[in-house]
């Protein structure tokens, strides 16, 4: 999927690319875990040049963004029981449109607030990470080669 | 659209409408406008009972969301001549499913952060509001009837 035509000219942001590790690509978006270990947190990252509002996707574009919304906020809950999903698209700093997807606890350290700007992020031990991805990987259906 | 069949057993949370004003009804979603004056501030109910998750909604309601939020967009965007439109679906406090569809500007109260919890509300003047709505009921093909 990563040489989809419509991925020609698109590169990930580079600030999403420091802050996250690598899951997959759907046929959409590129996935991506934030290397955060507070919360269970996904970015979908559409590889469509030139695109910061999720109205700069055309109709189709748009409709497959929300099944991958859909899809992966079904394997995050599955996978770790959380209470709450909350799906963002914000923007406002880095202007790459990308969909914030992450699993909400009550008992986590920001709750009930949202995560952005709570507690500074705290990285991921490898092997916390590698569980999440393989996990994610596999509900998802994503090959090794999409590991991107 | 106040009747749709689907709206059965349906009604806004008591919290979600203290704190905002009517604008209409879209075909899945009740619209709102946020009573605060820092951002022009929308709220996007669908008439679903029992749903919390965007998950919750069927295909068909998903692909429905996806066009509201973007028609909402487009709106407040043309309206407003923002910089930035955040959309978000976070739930954390008020569990019936609602999106938060916010106009940002680089020069307002919170910028580049998002809004929730930056500053306090301040409720609009029924003059400012009146006439975003109106813009707003323009835009959407809202009729008189459904002022919700």
């Amino acid at each position: 999927m990563a040489n989809h035509p419509k991925s020609a000219g698109w590169m990930l942001d580079p600030h999403i690319e420091r802050d996250t590790l690598p899951v997959g690509d759907l046929p959409l978006c590129r996935l991506r875990l934030m290397n955060d270990v507070n919360y269970p947190w996904l970015l979908l990252v559409p590889r469509q040049p030139n695109a910061s509002e999720i109205a700069d996707l055309d109709r189709a574009g748009r409709t497959q963004l929300m099944t991958e919304i859909t899809e992966t906020s079904q394997a995050l809950k599955a996978i770790t029981g959380c209470d709450k999903i909350n799906v963002a698209s914000l923007g406002n700093v880095v202007a790459q449109l990308h969909v914030h997807v992450i699993a909400r606890f009550r008992s986590d350290v920001a709750w009930p607030k949202p995560v952005w700007g709570a507690v500074p992020p705290h990285a991921h031990s490898s092997d916390t990470a590698a569980k999440l991805i393989a996990e994610l990987r596999r509900r998802l259906a994503l090959g090794e080669s999409s590991a991107t």
